[in-house]
């Protein structure tokens, strides 16, 4: 393969056979992770990418692939994910060169001192006729390994919207101050929590979580006077995901306007679901079910590449079973036959892909 | 007045007239309060103790009277409270002395430095064959106002139950966790919470509160893993209280278990309703009837020095309206026609009283 390493730090290969195809097909993930995370997130489906170029190389497909190691899909260093993912797909805002670290270190500093050059990040954009992007990462959650499966194709990164609220009541004497008197803001808020949770159960696919919250004055002898808490809903449909959230903004109205209490919301991200291409994740499927797999389709709950990437052309995913659903954690890991069945359904991935394409 | 400061630092003067009866009456509150507080918590009661001695004066009651300025009620600067009244009611454990302030100082250190004798602290226990105390203190809740009443009184100080509870759950990736695979320790929390307010609802008199919670990791994109929450439960009767505490604890288990969390409980105080004593209580109900004020009995949720006299000898108490049910703030206050009916009322109870001992 003919390897570089373009000006967003992404790590480059392409491999064009003789009798290759004037269309490639780009496969890939990142090699970037969280502190104290596993081996395998992101890293494994770049390993899988060249296992599949390998593939290509032993049947004599006629196929060109470039395969991507993505920089910074998760944006630990910088708060911004996928810059590399948004260089190759002609999205990097050059605003994002002027974000520093928690060391005052620039992108564009760091990009210097890796020696690449950030004026160059223009050029890191993909081809614009490729025939597509496939990215194969593990799960980090708990679906397949329950189900009892190796592998899915993706059918949606998510939409997600992200908001918080907060329930502003009267601090009382938890002594003195009898029920009927009380604006007590966490009951508020616990009344709401079990709403949304009940909502999202109600609704196939959907999560909505409350995961933070932050209490006044927080003391065991004082009726709480405010609650903020926060909200994510994610849905592979945006116009179910926007009715959830109206109904559960409704829902917290409700509630306070009945306890005589004060509620303020800020919506903090609306970020719409991002919809697999259906003909790229036909031949994903059709070679799932070719190599005897049980044929398995799910949303991605999480961001990754191929969310950006599907920006720019036409985008599947393969998931591969994350044993306990662990992820970020040094105990995430695979199972060797799941890594096996990844081998098989890219054999059929890619003969078909070959075949159609000639 | 004979006036003297005893060893625990409480200022007593004693009304002894020529006519006086042998047992005395002992009135009196404290005259510490929190810091940024307002102007009537204890030291009001102390004022209106010395205004029922001028109104025996002026009636030349046969009473002997003895007045109470508590000190160290609140428990501010070593964090036992009712120090003073603890030192009358013959209840001050010697351990008390070796207590240390935040920049290290002793009780006993402190007691010396006033140019008082620790060593002498037994001898600032009531005498033995007093007739009784009364306290009156603003009430610090908003019952009376609410009720639009003066005056109340008390019939109980309620017991206290405190525990703190741990549900703990699992954390996952809020995003890629589907709803029926989660055991958020939040939403379980959640549910309890909203079943700790309805069963206190449920209940005449009794109050529940859920003050403190503190939840990990407490982020928005991560399913709470564990959710530590306060409870306090105030009731004047003590099996009821029992009964609740249990009720609720069956009912944490219950949703724990339903959700596959684990459940840690640790009970951090159980402390007795006390309760009023009848016949002086009744003095001061009649006394409130006979001045032509509706008549109001209820139960004390904060602590006071009452609350420890009642272990040495008959107790009776008298609540002022709080405005706002505001207290332990700058804005606390009282209004002037309610001090008035205090001492309206106070007229009439040590008549009867005088007519009674006499």
């Amino acid at each position: 393969m003919t390897v570089h390493v373009d000006a967003a730090g992404n790590l480059r290969g392409l491999w064009q056979p003789a009798n290759a195809s004037p269309k490639r097909l780009i496969l890939g993930s990142h090699i970037d992770t969280v502190p104290n995370a596993g081996a395998f997130d992101g890293v494994l489906g770049v390993a899988l990418a060249l296992e599949w170029v390998s593939i290509s190389q032993e049947l004599d497909l006629p196929l060109a692939l470039e395969v991507i190691a993505f920089s910074e899909e998760e944006g630990v260093r910088y708060g911004v994910p996928f810059l590399g993912s948004r260089a190759v797909a002609g999205r990097f805002d050059p605003a994002f060169l002027q974000l520093k670290d928690v060391d005052g270190v620039s992108v564009e500093t760091a990009i210097r001192a890796f020696g690449l050059d950030p004026d160059s990040i223009g050029e890191a954009a993909a081809v614009a006729d490729a025939i597509g992007f496939v990215e194969i990462h593990i799960e980090q959650g708990p679906v397949l390994d329950t189900e009892g499966l190796s592998a899915a194709a993706v059918t949606a990164i998510v939409g997600q919207t992200r908001l918080s609220l907060k329930f502003s009541g009267q601090a009382n004497h938890a002594g003195t101050t009898p029920m009927h008197l009380r604006h007590d803001a966490l009951a508020a808020a616990a009344e709401w929590i079990t709403a949304v949770e009940a909502l999202a159960q109600r609704s196939d696919g959907m999560v909505a979580t409350v995961g933070r919250i932050s209490v006044e004055p927080n003391a065991a002898n004082v009726v709480p006077g405010a609650a903020q808490v926060s909200l994510e809903v994610r849905d592979a449909d945006n116009a179910t995901r926007a009715a959830a959230v109206d109904e559960l903004l409704s829902k917290a109205a409700a509630i306070a306007e009945r306890r005589g209490i004060h509620l303020e919301q800020t919506e903090l991200l609306d970020q719409p679901a991002v919809q697999m291409d259906e003909r790229l994740t036909a031949f994903l499927t059709d070679a799932i079910e070719a190599t005897g797999f049980p044929l398995k389709t799910m949303p991605s709950g999480a961001g990754h590449d191929a969310m950006v990437m599907a920006s720019k052309m036409p985008t599947a995913m393969l998931f591969l079973r994350s044993p306990g659903g662990i992820s970020h954690h040094p105990s995430e890991t695979v199972l060797e036959k799941d890594v096996e069945a990844s081998l098989l359904v890219g054999r059929e991935f890619l003969q078909r892909l070959a075949k159609e394409i000639g």
